[in-house]
């Protein structure tokens, strides 16, 4: 990608700041609403959905990428291209399985948690930032690529990294096997 | 990609498109939560208002501006600085009253609604950005100037701009005989 530092994107830019605690007023608003964990966390994946699907236009439009020819390269650019663009940070990229369809974003440092120290106990199974998750599946599904994406560890929850698998579905019938 | 301008700032920095989503995912669940426009808004103002009295510390120590002399300097500051800061738009000021205290922050633009079209019919109240109002005024009061912040116009409702009127308070008091 090579983008020079012009006008246009700069005003594409805002603070990260007013963002975090955004993301933390709507994670607080969906744990009044529900109260299972499990819940909060399905409604950001949804939500998170419906932002990956209008989000892919704005990607490929401003990212000019060319299409990526393996499971591989589809990771590297969500990992180099879409979190440096829409997040400001480069998590690093680790196949998971022989199959190469299974790959891990890990993020030393997540940015929607800066102003998050630790999840509240009666909260333990939340994961805070499944909207990530959710974005990521829904823009892959625009570029047709069936894939299941979920945080795999989490730093707010004690583990030492952030880690987001995303496990590319050969086939839309492999999904509904794996679901059933 | 290289780009010179501070890596510090760059740091601090994301791509609008994501937020703008995010804040549509949060009134959207608003607006499922509570069937009166008032209620949506009075909810976006409350968040708003926790989210500005924390997003003043980060202000201050980010900007390192000094300490306004007057209500007018204050309404600069917020709209060419802050505005600047935290949504990368730089809003136009103008005093309303004889008194010094009112002014109108004049967005031609606004950042915030660039995937809203129009409103919903049955959502003809709402004042969708909201949440700019309570951080204003969360922010303000935090250092110790009482404010009330409203939408007086609102491009989204078929107005020519969107204006957000700031009226200090001159003391505690005044609000108290204000709201009664």
């Amino acid at each position: 990608m090579s983008r020079s530092p012009g006008r246009k994107q700069e005003n594409h830019k805002i603070s990260r700041e007013l963002f975090v605690l955004t993301y933390g007023a709507l994670v607080a608003q969906l744990c009044k609403d529900y109260e299972k964990d499990e819940d909060v966390n399905a409604c950001l994946d949804r939500m998170g959905y419906s932002i990956g699907i209008r989000l892919i236009d704005d990607f490929l439009a401003r990212s000019a990428v060319k299409r990526c020819r393996s499971y591989s390269e589809t990771a590297d650019m969500i990992a180099q291209v879409a979190f440096k663009m829409y997040l400001g940070v480069t998590p690093s990229v680790s196949c998971n399985s022989a199959m190469g369809n299974e790959f891990s974003l890990i993020l030393d440092k997540n940015p929607l948690v800066d102003f998050v120290e630790e999840l509240p106990a009666e909260r333990a199974s939340l994961c805070y930032c499944n909207l990530l998750c959710g974005v990521i599946r829904g823009a892959l599904e625009m570029v047709h690529l069936a894939a299941e994406v979920t945080f795999l560890q989490d730093r707010l929850k004690g583990d030492a990294v952030t880690e987001i698998g995303i496990t590319f579905l050969r086939k839309p019938e492999d999904r509904k096997h794996k679901r059933n």
